[in-house]
C-alpha cells in the first residue's frame, strides 16, 4: 500500500465525461489498496472566463478580490468530481484551500505556500476517504482566500504530496511524459523513463511547459517523487526523481529550444569600469531579466561592445530604458534582434565529464550553424542561433548526443 | 445617518455592466453618508449552469458537494462588485458565508441560518467599508459549505440586517415593489407604499415571487423593515413592515392568485370516523401537501365525497398513492382536475371587519363565477375557479375592494 497524489489539471477536466475520466483513474488507485489525495484544477476555460470578468470590470483590481473570483473555478472542480468518485462507489470528499487549510503567505495572486495542515485530511486518507482538494488555492493570514499564480495547482500537488509525506506525487496532463526534445521536432523523440530534479528545473526554467518551475523547485527541495503521465492514455510515464535513483545516467538527456529570445547589442561602449553595473542597473529597476551576456573584446582599449539577451515581449521596454539612459551608458548605437532562438542541451552527466560542449559547438558547426552567445552552466550548455536554424540545430543536437530512439 | 443592507439578486447582477450599476446605487447610499452591506445572489444563468454540472454528474449527488459547486456563484458576484465599488473610490470588500461566518445548520442544500457573527463586519462598516456578502450560502457545523435553497438570498438578507441591526433591509429585485395584484392581469393595479408582514407572508405564501416565504418570516420575527424596490429604476418601492406602521389600513390589500393547484375528489367515500387520516395519511407520507379541503354533507349517512386540492406538479404521484391505498380508504371513484386556480383577497383589516367574504362572493356571483371550495385564514379569504375565469375574477375583485387605481 502506497499513499499517492494524483494531479490533473483543466484539460483533463475540461468537461463532465473527462471528470469521469478522472474519477475512473482514481478508483483505480484506490482499488489498488492505496490511499488518494487528488488536486485538480478548474475545468479548462473557467479561469480564463473568470479572469475575463475581473478584467472588465477593473483595469487594476485588488489582488484579493481577484482571488475570491478565480478561486471558484477549481471549488467547482472539486465538487464535481467528489461526486463523480461516489457514483463509483468511491468514498470522496471536496477540500477547498481554506478548509484543509493550505496557509500561504499574503501576496494575492501570486501566494507562496507557507504550510499545509495535514491533520485531518491524513486522518481521512488512514480511513479509505479520497480527498479531492483544490489546487492553485490558499488561506492567507488575512483569512482570505490566496491563488497560487498560473500553473500553481502543480505547485499545489507536490507541496501536498511533501506534507502528506506521499510515497509519489502523479501529474497527469496532456502530454505521456518527458521526452529528450519535442516531439513535435524530432520524430526520434524518445520519453525518459527517468529524470533528475536538476534537469528537469533546467527543462522547465527553458520553457518546456510540462511541469511548473516552481512546482519542480519544491519537489527538489523536498525530496518527493514525482511521476509526469498521461491522463488520455494508460502510459507509463517519466519519473523525476533524486539522481541516486537512476542508474543508467546519460550524459545529456535533453535538448531544449526557446523562442521567447531577443539579443540586443550595444555598439562601442565606453570601455571603462563599473560599464555592467550602468547598462544592467536599469534594466533590473525595470524588473527584466537578462539572460545571457557577451562583452567583447575592446581592439582600442576604448570602447567595447555589449551583447545580451532577454524575454521577447521585454525588448520594446528594454529599448526604451536603454535610450532613457543613453547618456550615463555611453554607447554609440543599439541594435535589436528578434529572430533569435536559445537551444540547450541539459544534463547531469556533464558535471563529470569534459567535452559535452565541443560535442555541440561541432555539431552546429557541421551544419553551418553560427553561434551567437554562449552561456553554460553546471549540467546545462546554451547557445544563441538564428530563429531559421531552430529544427535543424536541435535535430542536429539530439543525434549527436545519441538520443534519437531506434 | 442609518445602517442599510441592500439585496440585489441574479438579474441585478447578470452582467459587467449591471454589476457596475449595482455598484453605482450602492455609492450612493454611501455618499449620502449611510453605512452600508450589500448582499448578492450569482449572475443570472450561473445557478442554473452549475446545477446543471452537478445533474449531469450524478442523479442523487451529496448534496454538500452540491452546496461547494453552487456556492461558488455568489463568491464571483461578490468579488466583482467589490472591484467595481473600489474603481469608484469606494472601500469595500467581500465576505463569503464561511468568512464572516453566517452559522446554519447541516441541512445542506436547504440549510437554516442559526446565527451570525457580526463582530468583524460591524467594524468595518462604522469604518466606512461597505461589506459585500455573499447570499444563499452559509458555513455549517461541518466546517462546509452549505446553501439555504433557492431564493436563499433574501433570506440572507433579512437575517444580516436583523444580525447588524439594520434600520432598513432594501431587496432591490426587477418589479418595482409590491402591487395590490398581478400588474400583468389588473391595469389599474396599484403599487403599495405599506404592507404588513402577515400580508406580505401571504402573499409570498401564494405564489408572489417578489419576496422568498422565509425571508418575509424572519423580517416578522426579528421585525426587519423591508424594502422592495427596483434595480432599474429609481422609484420608492414598497415598505414591508409592522402594522402599527401604517397609518392609513385598507380592508384587503391585495389579490393573488396561483395556478399551481390540481383537484382531487373521492366520491363515495364510506362516511365513518377516521376517514381522514385514512385519506391524508398517506399523502403526508409522501410528502404531498394538501392545502384546501372539503367534506360534502353525506345525503345518505352511509358515504360523502372528500374534495381537496393540492400542487399541480404532484397530482400523478397522489392519484397512485390514492390508488395504493384504495382498499383502506374505500371510496368508489377518483375524479381529477387541473383547470383550477386559487384566488386570494388579503388584508389584516379583515380582523376587525365582517362582510369580507361576501364582498368576494357577490362580486364573483355577479359574473357567473362558480365557487368550488373556499378556504379562510384570520386576514385571507381563498376560492378555487375554473381556470378560465381567472383574469375575470381577479379584476372583478379588485374593482369590488376599491384597489383600482384612479
Amino acid at each position: 500500500m502506497a499513499r499517492i497524489v494524483m494531479k490533473f489539471g483543466g484539460t483533463s477536466v475540461g468537461d463532465i465525461d473527462r471528470i469521469r475520466n478522472v474519477a475512473r483513474r482514481v478508483k483505480a488507485e484506490v482499488d489498488a489498496g492505496n490511499e488518494v489525495a487528488v488536486v485538480v484544477s478548474a475545468m479548462s476555460g473557467e479561469t480564463n472566463r473568470l479572469v475575463g470578468f475581473c478584467d472588465a470590470i477593473a483595469e487594476l483590481y485588488d489582488t484579493r478580490e481577484y482571488d475570491a473570483v478565480v478561486s471558484t473555478g477549481e471549488q467547482v472542480t472539486v465538487g464535481l468530481l467528489a461526486m463523480a468518485l461516489q457514483t463509483l462507489g468511491v468514498d470522496a470528499r471536496s477540500w477547498t484551500g481554506w478548509q484543509i487549510p493550505i496557509h500561504t503567505d499574503d501576496a494575492h495572486g501570486k501566494a507562496r505556500i507557507l504550510s499545509i495542515d495535514t491533520s485531518v485530511v491524513s486522518q481521512r486518507l488512514a480511513q479509505g476517504q479520497v480527498a479531492v482538494v483544490a489546487g492553485f488555492q490558499g488561506l492567507g493570514t488575512d483569512n482570505r482566500i490566496t491563488t497560487l499564480g498560473r500553473g500553481g495547482s502543480d505547485t499545489s500537488a507536490v507541496a501536498l504530496a511533501a506534507a502528506l509525506k506521499a510515497d509519489r506525487c502523479d501529474i497527469y496532463t496532456d502530454v505521456d511524459g518527458v521526452y529528450t526534445t519535442d516531439p513535435r521536432i524530432v520524430a526520434k523523440a524518445r520519453k525518459l523513463h527517468r529524470i533528475t530534479y536538476e534537469e528537469m528545473l533546467e527543462q522547465a526554467s527553458l520553457g518546456a511547459k510540462v511541469l511548473q518551475t516552481r512546482s519542480v523547485e519544491m519537489a527538489m527541495k523536498h525530496r518527493v517523487r514525482v511521476q509526469v503521465l498521461s491522463s488520455f492514455k494508460d502510459l507509463p510515464g517519466t519519473l523525476v526523481c533524486d539522481e541516486d535513483e537512476i542508474v543508467e545516467k546519460e550524459l545529456v538527456s535533453g535538448i531544449a529550444y526557446s523562442r521567447d529570445e531577443a539579443k540586443v547589442t550595444l555598439m562601442a561602449v565606453a570601455d571603462r569600469p563599473g560599464i555592467a553595473a550602468r547598462i544592467f542597473g536599469p534594466l533590473a529597476e525595470g524588473n527584466i531579466n537578462v539572460d545571457m551576456i557577451v562583452q567583447n573584446i575592446s581592439a582600442d582599449g576604448q570602447s567595447t561592445d555589449v551583447t545580451f539577451t532577454l524575454p521577447r515581449g521585454d525588448l520594446a521596454r528594454a529599448l526604451k530604458l536603454l535610450e532613457d539612459h543613453r547618456e550615463s551608458i555611453n554607447y554609440q548605437k543599439v541594435i535589436a534582434d528578434k529572430a533569435v532562438v536559445k537551444v540547450s542541451v541539459i544534463g547531469v552527466g556533464m558535471r563529470s565529464h569534459a567535452g559535452v560542449a565541443q560535442t555541440m559547438f561541432a555539431a552546429l558547426s557541421e551544419k553551418g550553424i553560427n553561434i551567437q552567445v554562449i552561456s553554460t552552466s553546471e549540467i546545462k550548455v546554451s547557445v544563441l542561433i538564428a530563429e531559421e536554424y531552430m529544427e535543424l540545430a536541435v535535430r542536429a543536437l539530439h543525434t549527436a548526443y545519441g538520443l534519437d530512439a531506434a
